[in-house]
């Protein structure tokens, strides 16, 4: 399994679409996690994640982590390295996750503070709160921080993607000779 | 328990003071250590810690550990992130200790390495060897890789709380709406 | 034993040579992985192990952890921080082989990105591919990070020495005091 990660305006998913065809499948952690609480505690939009008590949103992340770690082979995982919320960095692969997967190599896609900036302005519906530029650079930061530790606790490669503004076709070249 | 880390000059001190009668209780790493190695080993002053025997200072934090892997709930624990050495930069949460504790969240605080600098300079009972901003500066990164190892070990949110100068009661602020 | 880590460039070699004489024995990651593959797989050439089988590969990888398991006290082993892979960064010391070495401390020797780029354009015969300074600074970079990730995983020192240009006495005056 290949993990790709990104923070918001990283453009991970425009990299994704653009590796299409590589005959890998692909899966999101967040949809993964919507669909079993959907189906265990009956939400029915993925804003109500975060209203679920700490002990279901527990056994919704057990569930998937039970689910992916039957996933082998030719498959990307679409998660975050780490998500800002207003407690902290929270990483998007603890090493309990960690531990349950198959992974093969681990891909942070991003970009310059500016371009990331740039891209959250126009992209208006995603972004609540603007962040000031110094928390896009600490987010950007931390992310390659956690990249190395999770690398480290799995014994995988961990490679950095620049998804420059105007040059997605070199991001995805790039992710796609990973693929091969 | 929450863990609140930062260098000297980070001002950690004050933020934590700041946020007194939140109903936490307060323990601190160091003073643990201290206390446990009074009891077993007759120090009688602070800087007698560095001078024990390895093998002595490692029953003593082991004795903290025990001590800390029963505290739950509404307990903050002050300490270091990592402690600038001769041999280097010595993790002040190892996993060893890490994985015995009961961490609901790590809030590093830091500032700018020129206020830090600036800080120690004025208040000069506490540093004996001023060191250079060049230091100052990879104690910090380092600081923050090691908040990220941490939080990717416990699956926990790692915040960075910043206290700039003539800004305290943004930091207090900070930290008491995640002791809420 | 300690463990000095470098990327190429660095002068960790040169730091190494110059602090011969200290009583140490110095075990090569490299050597040691490429004498073992002559043994097992007749292997005559260092460049063969990239074409051996990632099974091979393993098992190599898991004797070499074997033989370094008994190491203990006056030992260097010198290895790799991380390296660059086309996959991305490969971990040099992997948690599953941390776990397994005796480390009291770890020593990463680095200079600035613009004297490491300098000393590779010198040294033709080692890098295949001239590097943009933004990749080793990457490199550089991910390297910090990944010594804080081993070093809270061990919970031991974790120690940069800088051997700036024109200064490699001092780099190796650094290394002979934690030597002592």
């Amino acid at each position: 399994m290949m993990i790709v990660m990104g923070l918001p305006g990283a453009g991970k998913s425009s990299v994704l679409a653009g590796a299409e065809g590589t005959g890998y499948t692909l899966l999101n952690y967040g949809t993964l996690m919507f669909e079993i609480a959907s189906k265990e505690f009956g939400l029915s939009h993925r804003d109500e994640m975060r209203t679920l008590p700490v002990a279901k949103q527990k056994k919704v992340q057990e569930a998937v982590a039970n689910l992916l770690s039957r996933e082998k082979g030719k498959v990307i995982l679409d998660t975050h390295c780490s998500i800002r919320t207003p407690r902290g960095y929270l990483p998007g692969l603890p090493f309990s996750l960690l531990e349950k997967l198959h992974v093969d190599s681990l891909v942070l896609v991003t970009a310059t503070p500016e371009e990331i900036m740039g891209r959250r302005k126009t992209d208006g519906t995603r972004v609540r709160d603007p962040e000031p530029i110094e928390s896009v650079r600490e987010h950007d930061a931390m992310n390659k921080s956690f990249l190395a530790a999770y690398a480290a606790h799995r014994g995988c490669p961990a490679r950095i993607i620049y998804n420059h503004d105007g040059k997605l076709e070199d991001a995805v070249r790039q992710l796609k000779e990973l693929l091969e």
